[in-house]
């Protein structure tokens, strides 16, 4: 545009303009290498040469408008307020139109169709296998599938895809998995991740990116028939695989983070996994940006009307935040058994006793106890007292919340770090998710604690010197805190595991997850292999620590990942920020990337030696 | 004073009012146990049987003054302003007598003569064998030796002690152990601490307290002929043991800290070592509140005028506001190697060469370096150029600084964490010193997470329940970070190598020096004696961790203590923080403390671990 600008105005003479710019673009752009500079000159070259007038016609002729309206069926506040700040025109509505509280409806990123990619993923039926990676994966949960009887399909569009679900016992059972293809960014994720080649055309994937508009209207009518079908019952999913749990619905959906974004699919596997009994606790950072911008919010809820319960605090205070959700939800469940003791001559022993002393760890018993709490909100609401209104102003309390906090690493190794070794010192059931892309990502790429050593960051331009803070084994300096570190693109069977070891454990749990991020300069759509290279390096080691294994007499420490079969630069040669330093500071970045390959090699033998394996042994658990 | 209130004046019935004091005393102490009811209704008791008419003469008789006048030979703000608030007369000083930038003069409190105690450590000559084991625990510095030629007793006072000293080659050196009677507090840790009984009297010690008020005159003529003889000179004292440190002098002296504090000992130790080299960043707490209370401080400086730069700060920030300290130093380290650069052609290669590049590692080479600094300072004052007069302005800081970071447990563990944990991974050569008396002492023993499993404290009075932070492992995670835990009381020499290891390491130190307490609810005289049984009983294992070692291909890990030999509750069991639980809930004390015994166990043997012993052998380094 600058070029174009200088070409047609006339301000400066034309040669000197260009000069101008390729200087600026030198400048600019010196640290990244001769390449991009390259890049850019030749943009601006091609500019010149392709700069013609454009005649802009008296009239509009096109008849295809990418604007939809928002369907009548949606809630009023989406048609009347929603809707205005959408398409631009939030300064025309009314004061009194907005709550008054500050309060906004969640789960309305899905009628904001952003439509940003020609190119979608498209599902061939025929050479699926129904892993459900393609949807573990999918930052904006846009790949969805179903099971159900094969009777559903009778009135179902005629374009509508399914198969017979994989899985022996059950020949009447159909299996679709739907695109939600104006959600979709094209980011790849799903074609990378995907096992299932055509042996007679390597290229060709059961789900891979083809282009959108022909299937529109198609589309559209397929994801509104899937809707109608029934989502399939929580306790009737297998939770340990990764395909079982992609049958769960997200809670979490259509985020506006960015294409092939590393973060969101953990976020959304924990909604998937314990749904409507989260109350999440967000740190300031992209998650908190993402999670709750104006005018939509990813955050949804399930057809019963229930969902995660969300809040975003600041960086310095989101554990002491999470860590207060957690305290207010245990001094209401023990209000509530105290009101239901009180009340018990009104309630009866037996629904009293189910209520207090039913286990919930299984989702067949967390279903039970939805159920009673039900049956008890029924018949507190036939009462008159005080106390049955009170207890019935807490009786959801009464199923197990799930409370975890999340954010990023700026948030969980820097700024929040006092704040959450407090809260994990607590001993308090708390989950701490740490979606970790080793930089401040939303603030522009500042170092943080936990950005590795011979990575460039902002304040770390010459690459940084000190090592990553293992941020794992001070946690787990704490005797009685879960710790996992994952990494979905390496192991997506071991990070479901984790998040269910974690959320079972009646104590502080922490998961740091792996998110690879556009700031590592990397091409998006290898983010999840540059997951399984950080692996396959040993530069970020698959663990769990479960304190309950100790009580068993067992080693707590378990390393999940393989021995190290690559250096360290073959996992980081591939991304910018370690790179760059090759072509600025060569000598530099020859002596941090040696040492940062010892502090990788110093820190697996530690992790073995934790894991009880002798030097030369390994024995991968899973 | 209650007591003696309502039985003379009446305003309640006598009965009544004994009653009403006596439930009082019930309530308030009913969690300190019996003894502790018995002992305040027998005070009340006994006041009422001792309570007598006291005939107040119409003139004052008496001519001994217990007052002293401040020396005319004090500085001048000394006598006019210090010497005015030490007898509370601070509000009538004028305004214009006090400093206008808020600067106050070190080294105030040798002219407090706070005469707390009427019982004072008395040196026997005869019995001593100079293992300087009780000047180094002395928490006011009111013990000192020197060395001295036998021809400096020419001149003593008759009363004026010495003997010998104890050490091949020297014949005519005499050895003297001066106590500064008016600041001794009486707590006796010397005598605690002195392994030399006679053998006649096995009470009898080398120290032992004894009456102050015959000794005062002269002593007080000794302590001045004990100032005349030269200090030591740094250079030629053994710094490798307890005996030889404590013929340095101390620059922190005559605190107002408690009689036996647990703290102090170590701050003394770091001033001898380190002395006039030493910047310290100290933490709000009691080491902020005794190291700097107005009217008078107890850090001092040496004979060339030259002391510890020392400046508290926050909870929050005092690790940053420490590892500004160093960088600051730092930056005017090379602002000042430029300007010498830059000024080589008037200053001469020889000299600019030296500054820059001599090492300052040994005592001897700093004192070359300091003796190079003043021939720098005064070639410059002779120049005119503003690069000289620069120059001049930072030349001090071309001596090599030693950047202490000091404060408690509740800084270090609690509200200073997260900011300490960010100095620790800056990689920058600062020292950490953390007094753990593990809980806020200072504001009234609220819990820290230093605090250990089955203590009491504020917020914590049933117990404890979680474990106590391993903030040493957490340093360690870091893998480049000198980790101590010391307890001098166990082992003063592995005290005194990790200080000089942490300032010898050129990179983030922290060591983590057990402190008894008043709020351990002990009987301070037998505060060595618990930091002795802390260590027996496995709870607090000496450790050094030196990356130094690594380098040499050598485990970093040292466990300088030896295997458990008493379990954990007969250490525990002695202080009332553990003890008023075993009467105020039984069946909870006796759960907490298997509990922590557990703690201790799995402590123990993931340390020995980490030294690399097998499960059955121990292999003490010191």
């Amino acid at each position: 545009m600058q070029t174009c600008f200088f070409a047609l105005s006339g301000v400066l003479p034309h040669d000197e303009s260009i000069h101008q710019i390729k200087k600026a673009i030198e400048k600019t752009y010196s640290k990244k290498g001769r390449k991009i500079i390259d890049q850019n000159f030749r943009a601006v070259d091609m500019t010149l040469e392709n700069l013609f007038e454009v005649h802009i016609p008296l009239h509009t002729s096109a008849s295809i408008s990418k604007e939809r309206k928002i369907p009548s069926f949606a809630p009023e506040f989406v048609r009347n307020v929603t809707q205005m700040m959408i398409a631009g025109n939030g300064d025309e509505i009314p004061v009194s139109a907005l709550p008054i509280d500050g309060e906004y409806p969640s789960g309305t990123t899905q009628w904001e169709k952003r439509n940003i990619s020609d190119r979608i993923a498209v599902w061939e039926s025929d050479l699926c296998i129904q892993c459900g990676n393609c949807s573990f994966v999918c930052p904006h949960s846009v790949i969805r599938s179903k099971f159900y009887h094969k009777d559903y399909l009778d009135d179902a569009p005629p374009s509508f895809k399914s198969v017979y679900i994989n899985a022996r016992g059950f020949p009447e059972t159909k299996y679709t998995l739907q695109v939600y293809l104006e959600d979709c960014t094209g980011c790849n994720l799903c074609y990378e991740v995907c096992p299932a080649t055509d042996p007679l055309d390597r290229l060709r994937k059961a789900i891979h990116l083809d282009e959108k508009e022909s299937r529109l209207e198609g589309e559209r009518k397929n994801i509104q028939y899937f809707e109608l079908l029934p989502h399939n019952d929580r306790p009737t999913v297998n939770y340990s695989t990764v395909h079982g749990v992609q049958f769960l619905q997200p809670l979490f959906e259509f985020s506006g983070a960015c294409a092939g974004c590393g973060e969101t699919p953990y976020i959304k596997v924990l909604t998937q996994l314990f749904g409507d009994r989260l109350l999440v606790a967000n740190a300031t950072g992209c998650s908190s940006i993402y999670g709750g911008n104006l005018p939509t919010t990813p955050w949804t809820k399930n057809a019963a009307g229930k969902g995660p319960a969300w809040s975003n605090s600041l960086f310095e205070d989101n554990a002491e935040f999470g860590l207060g959700m957690r305290l207010t939800a245990d001094k209401q469940v023990s209000m509530a058994h105290q009101l239901l003791k009180k009340l018990e001559p009104h309630l009866g022993e037996s629904i009293v006793q189910n209520l207090i002393e039913s286990s919930q760890e299984k989702e067949s018993e967390i279903a039970e106890q939805r159920h009673r709490v039900s049956q008890l909100k029924a018949i507190l609401q036939r009462m008159d007292s005080g106390d049955a209104k009170h207890l019935l102003s807490i009786a959801d309390q009464l199923v197990k919340r799930s409370v975890w906090l999340i954010g990023g690493d700026g948030w969980a190794y820097d700024i929040g770090s006092g704040g959450l070794d407090h809260a994990l010192a607590s001993g308090r059931n708390i989950n701490v998710l740490v979606l970790d892309t080793e930089v401040y990502s939303n603030t522009g790429g500042q170092m943080s604690k936990a950005t590795p050593t011979a990575a460039t960051a902002k304040f770390a331009a010459a690459g940084k010197r000190v090592g990553k803070k293992d941020l794992a084994m001070q946690a787990i300096s704490y005797g009685n805190v879960y710790v996992a570190q994952v990494a979905m693109g390496a192991n997506p069977q071991q990070t479901l595991l984790a998040m269910r070891e974690a959320e079972a454990y009646n104590g502080p749990s922490l998961i740091l997850a792996y998110s690879h991020c556009i700031a590592h300069g990397i091409d998006m759509e290898k983010g999840l292999d540059q997951q399984n290279k950080a692996v396959m390096s040993g530069y970020w080691p698959l663990i769990r620590y479960n304190p309950v294994l100790r009580k068993n007499n067992k080693n707590p420490f378990v390393l999940d990942s393989p021995k190290p079969v690559i250096p360290f630069k073959s996992y980081a040669y591939n991304e910018l920020r370690y790179k760059v330093l090759t072509q600025t500071q060569p000598d530099d970045a020859e002596r941090l990337i040696q040492l940062a390959q010892e502090i990788v090699d110093l820190r697996w033998k530690t992790y073995v030696e934790m894991a009880g394996y002798g030097p030369n042994s390994f024995q991968p658990v899973l």
